[in-house]
């Protein structure tokens, strides 16, 4: 691989900057990497564990004679990290971010953008449940989407650039409007999020089957939905805040549907279960022939020894 | 091991049957393992890759002289399978079964029953979302509960040897009326997989985001909710058919709790969804600790090669 940037500049060191960091590393992208972080402790480690060149404690100052910078925190605070950043942004550097929301990220990161720097939204569909510095890794990025939405007005070159790095991390990637991208993530993700802690919660909450009970018999299909519940709550907080209208317009769909199937249950209308039940299996299958998950059964989680 | 039942009849050669034979065999449980299964095509598998030593198209001759019979098929089967084979039944046998419901079962098999015959319904806390004969394997059932339900005039004997074969077969056994056992897995299993087939098909209608979007992007969240409905239809329809009222109480709660939730989207509440987001994450950490599901991020899933 070819050096595509003289130094990038990566806010925030969580899960998926810590990955930047080493797939960066690992592929030779960057001479330089500096990394922000608020906590002093995710500085300690940043550079223990040797993701970063350098880190600083203000943000301004790890963006200075970077040519690419990446906003790795959650979308609610990216407006102010933008602030925070813009007067000390080189002309002709590149300004992305890997927000679950892109719309709110335009409005709120747009105006603190100095001409001369190009501001080029994205989103790499990739991620754990995981959390911090020390839960990145090189091959997260590799044969995932990633979705870029330029304004308008964006050079080409720049996005270009920018698509040629996302390509180099190993990402497929696809240009859209920042509205239909939060309309499409609404429903991949969005929904299932809130879909799951809503579960977990309600599963929580009751009288009549103990905590205890419904740890141990999490196997039968709950432990799934615990998974993504597991999720960075201050992400998933900001998200929700974010992408308010796409979210209420899915719930009210899903709500609607689930409406249709509760009266199934209640009528003994089997054939309505069965015939949706039937027409699921098949974007499941769509799933794995685009190589989205794997077809080993149960994910391939780690089976107990024999 | 030492040989627990001379003969073993297993009806219904789908996962969890074909598992069973495996386990069996490989633990030498048994010294022979009759089977039963409605296709032909399962029959000639289920002895081209050593299954069973004889397989039956009539369940009533597969269970001829066993000492243990195991239903295998959708819960809206057994009543008519355990009619059919009841006259053969061997007295001092033990029947169980495996089903996902244990209140419809009671219901549909006892009557069936002949004096004689120890009937002691079972549910393994286990499975994949694969199906058929060639999906199963041996050690789908260690380090997972199994939950019997015997009726109140069970013989404790045969409950004893009952609750030793699943020990034998690597799980952990947990004895519980079959109305309680309705009710957790209405929420540890039954709600989750509805909730997954109704986020599947809600996605599968919308006009704004096309089907090629949700697959390629279901990375982000959704991808995990189309594992869950994967998982075979007839067995799936059998489980809303036949614990209907535990369901209904279930989606009744998970609605409430819903609205609180889409009420706190509406009004940019972050503090409820912050502090929601944050107990889900709990019962996550405590399925973990319990050995019910791997700490591994994303659950281990195979990583695409660098």
């Amino acid at each position: 691989m070819t050096v595509m940037f003289e130094k990038v500049a990566i806010l925030g060191l969580g899960l998926i900057g810590s990955s930047l960091c080493h797939a960066i590393k690992a592929k030779g992208l960057a001479r330089l990497i500096a990394g922000h972080a608020k906590s002093a402790e995710t500085r300690r480690v940043a550079l223990e564990i040797g993701l970063v060149h350098s880190v600083y404690e203000a943000p301004a100052d790890a963006v200075v004679d970077a040519d690419l910078v990446i906003l790795c925190v959650p979308v609610g605070v990216c407006g102010a990290l933008a602030a925070a950043i813009g007067p000390k942004l080189k002309p002709g550097a590149i300004l992305t971010d890997v927000g679950s929301v892109k719309a709110a990220i335009m409005r709120d990161c747009g105006p603190h953008v100095p001409k001369g720097v190009h501001f080029i939204p994205g989103h790499p569909i990739a991620g754990t449940e995981q959390s911090g510095p020390r839960s990145g890794f090189a091959t997260l990025f590799e044969e995932r989407w990633c979705i870029l939405t330029p304004p308008e007005n964006a050079e080409p070159a720049a996005v270009q650039k920018l698509t040629a790095f996302w390509e180099a991390m190993g990402s497929m990637v696809e240009l859209m409007t920042a509205e239909h991208h939060d309309l499409v993530l609404a429903i991949t993700s969005h929904l299932p999020h809130l879909i799951a802690y809503n579960t977990v919660a309600t599963a929580a909450d009751l009288e009549t089957v103990t905590d205890s009970e419904v740890i141990k018999y999490s196997a039968s299909g709950f432990r799934d939905f615990t998974r993504i519940a597991a999720s960075d709550p201050t992400m998933w907080r900001d998200v929700f805040l974010n992408n308010k209208e796409a979210v209420l317009e899915m719930l009210g769909r899903f709500t609607e549907e689930l409406a249709v199937l509760q009266r199934a249950v209640r009528w003994g209308d089997g054939e309505t279960l069965f015939n949706l039940f039937t027409r699921a299996r098949e974007v499941r299958r769509g799933i794995i022939a685009a190589g989205q998950d794997t077809a080993a059964p149960d994910f391939g989680r780690g089976r107990p020894k024999v």
